[in-house]
């Protein structure tokens, strides 16, 4: 088959590859109708995961119809239309027990593009199947469906229910790129009291109000913790939501919040930050950080059904599978292009 | 009457100044019969906290007798014994109704022997007293009581609640000076698995394991997230609590707990520390900081009554009140004293 | 002044009676401008509440400017606008420190119209008024202020927040009077995934499809177990919310929710129900009961102001005050003439 | 092999039955070495549960040793000793993934010895081996292993937790049969202020004082509304639990909680309940009711094996598997046997 290979940092290539095979007893092998890229994929090849070795496929979102399955696969079936989320989940282990397959122990997790090869690829093992697809439902289009396997999860499990995005809430999130958009979506459902994106790119912003912010800011010419401050009475947010990465947007998001406020980090970051305690360790306040569980796959998909997420609005470009570099190219420079997700289809 | 003032960085004496008297509706007159000091206290006296003015009066733990109450004041009387909180609550801001009056904006929060005149002295002024103070019971000793003012509730709350201790949770306290002791006798409500005690000096750790630590380790001498992670299998602590108050412990605290840990800092801290979000990004770390509610004094007055907490442990230097000078010598030295908490009675 | 005087059972007039007076150092007397009638009222007219005295001034619901002030009040002086809330706080006890003043046990609680002379009056006497009143801001009417002095908040604390309503929870709300529509507003807050009312009568579930319901049944001719079980795929309501006070609609309630659901219980019950532990005992069913605590205000004002509540709705009818007999028939007759709430201002 | 099979109210055998065998790809057969009985067997052998059909093998606790596993079985092996749990978890369905298996969907919940063939028997066919089952550790004795498989989580999910029991609480539990002695085994885990056991047998309450309750009322010759506000100071029982299985103990759970109180039904009912609302509606009441799902069992372990739960000391009786009639008898009459949990052993 063909698949994105990996080849070390800067290096990648569409070439052709051994198919894959069912190896262990969990496994489902899915032919891959759709996929996409994530920040994250741009992250691995800039170098920043060491971790990830050189001939590893890449990709952890698809859509695809099952064509095998080991003995122990149960659930879905060979014909079966499935999403295969980005987390897999060995449903043995204590964190999968108790809803955290994000943190599975026992050989799941974040594993697709990363540890195992991905799903950038016409085929993909696909393990512990049972617990890490989903089958596709006849209400919503293959564009909705392939946005639970990660960036929507993403941005409402580690941004809104992290951040516990309350009716009447005041919520800031910081970087207005695929994911914030997603934490943006997501904060809507709670109704909160205003979402402000924040953010240095004009686009960005735009797009930010398109998704469902109340106010937006350009931190690149204004002072982001001064107007929060004005557009809360001096108050403060009462929720930021970290969507970029880097240490600077962390430490906004710390000087944004209120006495009592949630700072929820979603962004992959390569450095350390500075936490300010000699002016937080009074203020009450709550820092979270997270993977993504996709625990709540059912319910959202449950609203993009309802049309009350509107998922389809995430993907801006459209390309054959086998055009996948230059899919990556308008994805890598979306400050250009006004990428937000890019769908490839076979 | 006598009182502690506070003289700049360094300097302080037990000296005449005029009687409190009642300024606003809500205020009562206490006359001081038992104080203690805090480790707060050495910060102000190091000069660690500029917004003290010179001529502040220190403390803000306390037991009396009420000697005369604003027109406003309900539900205590000239003659009734109270326990003077070191959380004044004005019950009127929102923070004060949503039961975070550590952060009310009404005029109280911490207040005492920082923003007025405090509780080491003959007479105190207690704003709010309606909701500020506490009737003393029956059936608990002054030594128990004055516990409640500050040490016991702040273990508690900030350590114990935000850390969300669990029965069966391995839990790390780092520092185990006062606070780290309180934090290690709230935990113990909670039945977990294993409290392991961190520090540097072996007399706190051995008071630690009076105070119902399981484990001990003196991270002068050995390595702390090598020696957890051997008594917990490889998986890290549920819970670490700092109790210290400087970056580094802060910091270790960080390393210690396993993925979907909960870090909960006490220490009141001068520098900022570093987060290491480059590792912890992906981890499910929650960080919690925070002032005292002291919104659980009705219910660890209820354990001390039924001596399911000993709280007069924590008293292990007693003095007349006019001697106030050497008690702050004994805790100020207390790792040549041993001192826990000093108590001083009129 | 002229005051709306309960005379036992059946038996009211709009009369005059003195003037009240400061009896408290924390009352406030409020001239009355604006108030409503709530559904108890009703009940307290039929003698379901033999507790309440004839002689009683009835309501519980105002919008009105302070006159006078006790020398304990501190935070509204006279020439304030504000709204006074059902529930009084005395802020003092355990239940309000905890949020929790429905449950009052200083004085406060649900008092007005009930326990004390209430606010279908020129004027009232409001105890604590700091902590039972809200300024009146500038960006929202008379109307959708007055709103939140009762229906709002207990349709929102103990229908949706008690009924913890998720984003994409099917929610069914039993009664589609002025509670359940109260209900069906703060459910939508949330997201649910379908709102399904349920009534005998077709007029208020029209009023449903208006107030943000999805779906609607008629029960007096259609079987409603049948049709939630029909809708959400065999699997049952997630929440239940009972919205009318009588043993069938608590019961059907109880038979609507999947397993792991919640039955949370606004109605004012007159008579025992039947609680089907046979059949329940093994579902993880949980059942709420409450009386509101109204700290949800804050909140929902926000809400209004920024138009994502639509409270103005509500009032169907105006009258001026000295008609309020009218007031009561036409509320009264609600099935006839669709009065969801009745305004009466001065 | 021999196994124990239900034939009908009142009729039971210890009688050649064929071995289990691997029906499906994740089944394992276990050698059962203890099992014990509960008081749900005799419901079942009185007729109260009908579904269940004649020739059925009883029993839904044990421990073995895997003698065989289905190809899809991945972290058990033949030879490893484990624990059968009561409640068999599919992990597939959304009941499973949320942390709820004992509403699992998808073929487990609790079937042993009722949907399915039990664990009385010298083999018993295990469902879903994966996520069904615990290894034993080495710190722990078969006795105490056992009273995980049902009692010690069904007390402490279904009763402490379902009732959010807190230090300091007063916890009345209604029943000290077995069941009533593990929720006071799990509430004491929070250091409640006061464990009040109430039964009508003075024997039960016995061994409810060795168990931890603090107080203990007859509710045959006391009235225990009456003692419970005596003891609260006239507030009533934070939490009530429910232990028993009678209308007339849940009716009493109901008036012996505070307002804001929570009711956990434990027991298993054959009838109706009469829940007054007349009263409780204003009152903040929770009501639960569930199935243990068993997702406490690793936490219960950890302190069983750090000797913190006595788990020991509910066997009271032990027999030869083969003499379980014998064992029946014992337990069925525990009144004058004393019998709280009597263990089998092949």
């Amino acid at each position: 088959m063909k698949a994105l290979v990996y080849h070390g940092p800067g290096e990648k290539a569409w070439e052709a590859v051994p198919d894959p095979a069912i190896q262990d007893t969990t496994d489902a092998i899915v032919k891959v109708e759709a996929t996409t890229i994530c920040g994250t994929d741009l992250h691995i090849l800039k170098g920043d995961t060491p971790e990830v070795a050189s001939g590893r496929i890449l990709g952890h979102e698809a859509i695809g119809t099952v064509q095998e399955v080991g003995p122990g696969v149960t659930s879905v079936r060979p014909g079966d239309r499935v999403l295969v989320s980005c987390i897999s989940a060995c449903a043995r282990c204590q964190y999968c027990r108790e809803g955290h397959p994000g943190q599975c122990t026992g050989g799941g997790g974040w594993i697709f593009g990363y540890m195992i090869d991905g799903t950038q690829a016409e085929y993909v093992r696909v393990p512990f199947a049972d617990t890490s697809t989903y089958k596709i439902p006849a209400g919503a289009t293959d564009d909705e469906i392939l946005m639970l396997a990660d960036i929507l999860p993403t941005g409402y499990e580690v941004g809104v229910l992290n951040g516990k995005v309350r009716p009447g809430d005041i919520v800031a999130v910081v970087g207005a790129g695929p994911i914030g958009l997603s934490a943006i979506t997501g904060a809507r459902l709670y109704t909160p009291g205003r979402v402000i994106a924040i953010d240095l790119a004009d686009a960005r912003l735009k797009a930010a109000l398109e998704f469902g912010a109340d106010l937006t800011l350009n931190n690149a010419r204004e002072d982001a913790v001064a107007y929060v401050q004005s557009v809360t009475g001096g108050r403060g947010a009462d929720v930021a939501i970290e969507a970029v990465g880097v240490p600077a947007s962390f430490e906004l998001c710390t000087s944004l919040v209120r006495p009592g406020g949630r700072v929820a980090n979603i962004g992959v970051h390569g450095k350390p930050a500075t936490l300010h305690l000699e002016s937080l360790w009074i203020r009450d306040i709550t820092v979270t950080t997270g993977l993504v569980d996709a625990t709540s796959t059912a319910t959202l998909l449950r609203l993009i059904e309802s049309h009350q997420i509107d998922a389809a609005r995430f993907v801006t470009h459209r390309f054959a599978l086998e055009d996948i570099l230059t899919a990556y190219d308008v994805f890598g420079r979306a400050a250009d292009t006004g990428a937000i997700k890019v769908m490839m289809t076979a």
